[in-house]
């Protein structure tokens, strides 16, 4: 059994998890947190305020596996409830640290600064959104619920969040090593489940796999890629699992949307026999609204939670053992004694969304296709909510994070932030609307203090476009028109403003040749919104106007 | 009995509470809410993000006594836990609403967008920042719940909470002729508290009269004036309560901090016999870290919570009735017979803080005497906190609004847009870090977009300049310098930048003369602190200091 100061142990087992990097701004109640990672050689990224801070430590857990959010009592972290929520609900390993007042202070309860009802407020909130939780008084356990914490944050891919009183942080703890993990072996449920599978494999003309975000959070991107080219089948991904799977692998088809989406990628998956659905949570997002189908007859369904074949369900298996157990059973070392039909990969087009030669002013198609022209592998798409994330859709890239299911606006900027931190090698576009950029996009200073230099793309169409086509044309839906350009200039940044195709393109490719964060005003004509939003407002437009009269 | 539509029922209410606008951004499960609103004549106020949201109607609800943040769900209401839980802390009287799914969805659990683990997150969330909470789910009960909400809101002065379904806006409603209040009567416990405090005043030679915020958020400004009048008391304001008593009034002597405020009003204060204590929560804020000297010997204390007399405690009296019955005791009508001695106010100099002739740069000092000179009642002072607020102690005002408690930076631009939208006829002066605009400062484009003509002073130090002198420099101190002027310009407003006492007084000027939002980029000279948040640091670095090694 060693000694080690209790922020020693956990900013080390940080380190041990990949982590390089925190997120967070400073209060004076995290302070000997922040002077001991310091020491530990931690490096931190100090936001502007906390809902980005949450933001980028999503997208950095999403691209790393495991990211950290580090903030002061009260007026920290309850200023960040929100991304933690959107964490959760998306399933991004965030943890939450934050400083509190020290633990002789809870006897005699005095009414300090950042406190609301009582000492126990944050933590209370923290629990409803957040997997696992810890306050840590008691020298003696922190050792067990650091792990507690640390190894649910990991497991579940679910933000976890420790609380630290300034009189803990240093505080000497007795560590003891920790039991190696029990290897989870295969069962016998698992071997029925694949058995199960494989009969409705041999059994289909024209299955599609269905891949979602879990695929990613659980890192199984790469066995994933291996079961499809062992199966030789097509594959679609969801609007949460975008670009799970590579988007210039030969086996994707396409995004499905249920029938919001590309109707030719619709009518493929509707008119498939079998659907092997992994790491896809059928949430109303990713069901597009429930209009996706996906009967229950010929749905395959393996997420972290459950899995499914038919009407059949198996217990007690976890997803990376169903991946593992499935390669192992139609790798093609094995494949030729499962009688597998050989399936084929159809050839899908996009959908024709370019824009009119005559249109004058920019539009979205046009920005789709500029965007297509120029992306590459050195880049990652990076989207806010709103129409930039429905036109996001349609580009092809290999890295695409964006809330597609919570949908809170102001995630855009701050996580492209967080992303180019995660992986500097590739350099974040970030798409986002007028009114997401209005929340949080002044992040883009932080970016420019770290030397980063993420291209952000505002959709500038004046308004909160999606509300305005689900309800009618509203005073209250109109936004203040804001010089962008001028904000990224007036914090160190670039950027030109682009109000037809030609000066998009032309803007692209100066934000391509430039060193610097770059912003392209992309000032939208009134009323353009991309051919997804058009059938999604088309969908919803009807019920919301209902309930609005 | 009559029949209305929930929402009809609940914003007459609102009205007749005095509210003519309320605060928020309409997301896809509000937008009944807000058709509704407008269709009865409530004007709102949409603002860029959900934090300012909160923070802007706290600003009002402290200035007209109610105010209301009405936001979508999750993604609307998790962003607003911070200032709600603030607007808790410091007793501002504000109520949420926020819209949320169908009731028919809670039956059948669909993991719809903006939810995090259940239905009840948020209300969970929120049950922890707020008095009183409720969620509108029966018709039968929407009347009944709403008045206690509301009813709750405005008895205790403290944020309520009320989650509308989507499908319950427009239902109809039975409503109910409200019972007329009960008038709270004179108690027996009321005449002897009563008895006590003349018994204390009366061995009185030199009281005091210290008043807080509660005095303002119970709306008994003039009843406390009339008070002090009739008692020829002098009068000190806390942090918090600042502006709670008028600064132009002859008995008004400064303002008392503990040992961090003005030497002179501390060594009066401390010397005092008698400290008639009104309506200030002897928070660690309001006791300047517990540095104040408060003995409950010569202690008279009336708050909310508790009315006490030296060593007795008195149950069952509220605020207003022990004022009202103190006002009746000393008022100059009956005073003759409670034989009370002639009390003197005495001539207590403003601290001394001119700046030197000799600094070439700008100072806080230099600040503040160009705004005393600037200043009369035409203004508000709002002020977010950092060495803005301490410095802020130092300008004579009449209505001063900061989270003087709580603190939570980010509340300052925004605060101020509510403030003037709850009393047009004052222009706003907003003095904010560095810090604090990063967070929400460009909310200036709703100023912008209202026609609002507030003055933001932004006091640019480069720094968490609290942070920095309770601990040392560390990088992690540093901030961004941001083009605070171009930033104005870019959202429509104006500005200019001052880097000594000249350019700063040529600016105020510029401002007064403009109609427009004008923002001022006060740099201040490096290290250059006021005097009282010198005193305060000194006090907590030490702590702190000792609590990062």
């Amino acid at each position: 059994m060693d000694k080690i100061k209790l922020a020693d142990y956990l900013f080390k087992r940080i380190q041990d998890l990949g982590v390089d990097t925190t997120f967070g701004i400073p209060g004076d109640f995290a302070l000997p947190l922040y002077a001991a990672q310091d020491r530990l050689g931690l490096k931190t990224v100090v936001m502007t305020h906390e809902p980005s801070v949450g933001f980028a430590a999503d997208a950095y857990a999403r691209l790393r596996g495991f990211g950290v959010a580090m903030v002061t009592y009260g007026a920290g972290g309850l200023n960040m409830v929100n991304p933690i929520g959107l964490a959760y609900a998306e399933q991004s390993p965030v943890l939450v640290i934050s400083g509190s007042p020290e633990t002789r202070f809870r006897d005699q309860k005095p009414q300090l600064h950042h406190c609301v009802k009582h000492f126990d407020t944050q933590l209370n909130v923290f629990a409803e959104v957040t997997e696992s939780q810890s306050l840590l008084l008691d020298p003696k356990k922190a050792q067990v619920e650091i792990d507690r914490v640390l190894d649910t944050t990991v497991k579940t891919s679910r933000p976890g969040y420790l609380e630290i009183p300034r009189d803990m942080v240093n505080i000497d703890i007795d560590v003891n090593e920790r039991a190696p993990k029990s290897v989870e072996g295969h069962s016998a449920a698992l071997k029925q489940a694949i058995d199960d599978i494989q009969t409705h494999l041999q059994a289909a003309k024209q299955p599609v796999m269905f891949v979602g975000a879990e695929t990613r959070r659980f890192h199984l991107k790469e066995k994933v890629v291996a079961l499809a080219e062992a199966l030789n089948i097509p594959v679609v991904t969801s609007i949460l699992g975008k670009a799970s799977f590579p988007e210039s692998h030969k086996n994707f088809i396409g995004n499905y949307f249920g029938q919001f989406g590309n109707p030719k990628v619709r009518e493929y998956v509707e008119s498939a026999d079998c659907i092997l659905s992994l790491g896809a949570v059928l949430t109303e997002m990713e069901t597009g609204g429930y209009t996706a189908k996906l009967p229950a007859e010929i749905l395959i369904q393996l997420t972290s939670n459950e899995i499914t074949c038919g009407h059949r369900a198996y217990n007690g298996i976890d997803l990376k053992s169903a991946v593992d157990g499935m390669l192992e059973r139609f790798s093609s070392s094995s494949k030729n004694n499962t009688n597998l039909p050989k399936f084929t990969v159809p050839q899908i087009a996009d959908e024709v969304i370019m824009s009119s030669p005559n249109v004058k002013h920019l539009t979205v198609a046009g920005m789709i296709e500029a965007l297509n022209a120029h992306v590459n592998g050195g880049y990652s798409i990076i989207s806010d909510v709103g129409d930039c994330l429905y036109a996001g859709m349609s580009i092809k890239t290999d890295i695409f994070i964006a809330p597609g299911y919570y949908s809170s606006m102001g995630f855009g900027v701050p996580a492209g932030i967080g992303a180019q931190v995660a992986t500097p090698e590739r350099r974040s576009i970030i798409l986002v609307g007028d009114g997401g950029f209005q929340m949080t996009g002044l992040e883009m200073s932080t970016a420019v203090k770290l030397g980063l230099n993420p291209i952000i793309i505002v959709f500038n169409n004046g308004s909160y476009a999606m509300l305005k086509h689900i309800d009618k044309q509203r005073d209250y839906y109109n936004l203040q028109r804001w010089d962008y350009t001028a904000l990224a200039k007036a914090v160190g940044g670039d950027g030109m403003q682009a109000q037809t195709k030609g000066e998009f393109e032309k803007a692209l490719k100066a934000a391509h040749a430039s060193n610097k964060m770059f912003l392209i005003d992309a000032v939208i004509e009134d009323g353009d919104i991309s051919p997804t939003l058009r059938r999604l407002t088309e969908h919803f437009g009807a019920k919301v106007r209902a309930s609005i009269s």
